[in-house]
């Protein structure tokens, strides 16, 4: 028999592991849930009529597809396929990729039933055939919320501030929200006269970070945009304070041109709807995001102490269910955490303090078979007491049942033996300071905290 | 373009839905979590060969496969090959059938890293092709736990407890535990003297309640069992209360078989653990649950006011890693609750008792759109209390925010508009008995409950 293993990508979370990760979703949860975000799940099969043309050449590439089940060969002429043509006839559906096509499938099929604002949250695992490597998982989590059916600009600023919360109680201090606006970075291609190039300029320059701004401007001047016109892109690439001084200046540099208005409109009102809180804002010209759908204001996370991609991204969109064929226009905006690298920030700069201190409270520590018994009632009275409470199934010796309580970081450690049953007594001990007291069987509950 | 949709047998799950499931699934966790069980999660994806012959032929049948990624078909002769052969060529990796091979497989893989005993829990879906119909789904959701690595009855008796606090949480009193013992069969198969029988005849009376006492004896004449055969046989089928008396009576009528000693030892053992707490517990000597891998106790938890099967099950195994070629013995117990089935349940028995009742607790509503600015720091104040809160995102009509109050329940409706604004107050409204009254900016926080 081989020895057993799990699909290249894919990750068992060990309760050690999953005790930090569920800090991480609850508290994101808790923060989607104090605004009034509610909570919609889909299923992790999709047709793949519903999946194919949503992410592009690559991205369709990148599906996982389920075979049909059945003998569905017997009627195919399989001498007169390859894999590209077999696939449609043997697989209809394929693993969820993302949670924005699902979420843009569910607002089409129940439209009418939906009050608008439709303020949702989805967290749930997306599979892409990726090759996997360090940080990049072929199974990993996904953290939404968007708001569709407002093109209002409080949703950006219910979502900065969102971000701000969760950072605050994840106790992630090091971080910049980057803010930018499609409608800015068409008003620069439409200045440098390259509009024609929007597409290419805009993945070009997403890459900063990566290349630099020389291999920035080298990879402007390759595809045909003269010095003058590699200039005027490269003035997005500074990073900013996001203020009304800087929104000024860029109203200044691109005036005349077509979508400069509405940009600065929007980040006008972003900024008065955020009043002081604008701490850890940056307008970064630079930002793009690859997704085509986004329309207006774009974000994303990055932290600052810890060399890592972005941990959150997102933005407005026109239409999102467009691709659903509605014709009315149900316009929004989402933001997406990546759980797997934030998980990674937060282990890297050690700011997982106690969430896995304890997978229970209490352990009972019974000294002969008799003793279970007598434990048993005593038990659920710390349980109803709210400890997390167990008895150890066996008269082990002490020591084993000692270094079982240390595997879960277990405070108290109740001994009873044959005395104890006989004075209707218990032995505490608090594991992390030693100490030990007896008490009656009516007040023990009492002695723990 | 066709009209969207999801696959057969699959499920969104609206916020009106999730809320109800969240409230069952973090009941039965909560309660996973006062005995001291861990949490594992597990991929979705598990290589076929860890998944393939762990459920018998049909169960193979029932694996949805997810195909290669890549052109795996370059190399494959496809005129010699049908569905059979083709599908171990494309397909390496399937989706999860249960959440108990796959905890075999973790601890198998991971058994040098356990402290034993190891009490782990897992909620996660599983997905199987069966033909959907009404109650069974191709995707559903299994909420298990385990104990691994003990052979102590104080496991059973901690289950029977577990059943009783998480049914009395979720406000369902009338089910019964049913309790069997394999050994039992076992040994009334052997009085029967149709041992080599012994599969056949579990298979056909776990099928009493459906086919009756009747159809039972005339299955079991059909596989050459006579009348006194059957009538040993049929004995099993009383339900009796757990008590020393019934096991008593049991032992006499067994007496002299191989197998009674155990099983009478465990359920002995078993009513001297539980005490008083016997409750809604029945010996169904019909109970064999089809897994081959049980042994001794086995569970069933019907509800006895819907007609509606089993909502959980379990029972203890011998050898849970052996199908991996692990040598070291690691027997252990375990108990898997069925969501879906439970939420129909209680569905249907009106037991969901305001667990919709609100996805937010007070929505303001800006009457122009200078008020959303004003209304953004008094927002982020009953956050900050605890209020889940919202701003309506546009300056629409009164009645229009009130409606979407109504459909989220929202209790609190803050009223601003110029008056308000130009005073500090805001106008608060009790949506539940309509009063409505002024305050100060200051204190108006405290007026909400």
């Amino acid at each position: 028999m081989s020895k057993p293993s799990i699909p290249q990508g894919t990750r068992d979370f060990s309760p050690e592991l999953m005790a930090k990760r569920k800090f991480i979703l609850n508290t994101i949860e808790n923060v989607y849930q104090s605004f009034g975000f509610m909570q919609l799940e889909t299923p992790a099969m999709e047709n793949l009529s519903t999946l194919t043309g949503k992410y592009g050449n690559e991205g369709d590439q990148l599906l996982f597809k389920i075979l049909n089940s059945g003998d569905y060969l017997k009627d195919l002429a399989l001498e007169t396929l390859d894999s590209k043509s077999l696939i449609p006839k043997i697989a209809e559906k394929g693993l969820r990729y993302d949670l924005t096509v699902p979420l843009a499938r569910f607002v089409a099929m129940h439209r009418h039933e939906i009050s608008f604002p439709f303020k949702r949250y989805q967290i749930q695992p997306v599979w892409r055939a990726d090759r996997p490597q360090k940080g990049r998982y072929r199974e990993f989590w996904q953290c939404d919320a968007d708001v569709l059916g407002t093109d209002s600009l409080l949703c950006e600023a219910d979502f900065i501030k969102i971000y701000q919360t969760v950072f605050s109680k994840l106790g992630l201090h090091d971080y910049e929200i980057r803010i930018n606006h499609r409608k800015l970075l068409e008003a620069v291609c439409e200045k440098a006269d390259a509009k024609q190039h929007f597409r290419t300029i805009t993945i070009i320059i997403d890459k900063a970070d990566k290349i630099g701004i020389d291999g920035v401007a080298k990879e402007l001047g390759s595809i045909g945009l003269d010095a003058a016109q590699v200039q005027t892109v490269l003035s997005l690439l500074n990073k900013k304070e996001l203020s009304k001084q800087t929104i000024e200046a860029f109203s200044k540099d691109l005036s005349g041109t077509e979508s400069i208005g509405k940009a600065i409109e929007d980040l006008n009102k972003l900024i008065d709807l955020c009043g002081n809180n604008l701490k850890q804002i940056v307008l970064d010209g630079s930002l793009a995001r690859g997704l085509d759908y986004y329309t207006a204001c774009i974000f994303e996370v990055v932290p600052t102490s810890v060399k890592m991609g972005s941990i959150s991204g997102g933005g407005r969109y026109d239409n999102l269910t467009e691709v659903f064929g509605l014709k009315e226009k149900v316009s929004g905006i989402g933001i997406s955490f990546g759980i797997d690298r934030l998980y990674d920030v937060m282990e890297e700069l050690q700011l997982f303090v106690g969430q896995t201190s304890s997978f229970a409270d209490v352990l009972f520590c019974p000294m002969d078979e008799e003793a279970i018994s007598y434990c048993l009632p005593l038990a659920d009275i710390c349980r109803e007491k709210g400890f997390k409470t167990e008895i150890y199934p066996s008269p082990s010796k002490l020591k084993k049942q000692l270094d079982y309580a240390n595997s879960k970081n277990i405070k108290w450690a109740i001994i009873v033996g044959e005395s104890e049953i006989e004075k209707r007594e218990v032995s505490i001990k608090n594991l992390v300071d030693g100490n030990q007291q007896t008490s009656d069987i009516v007040d023990f509950v009492d002695l723990i905290h």
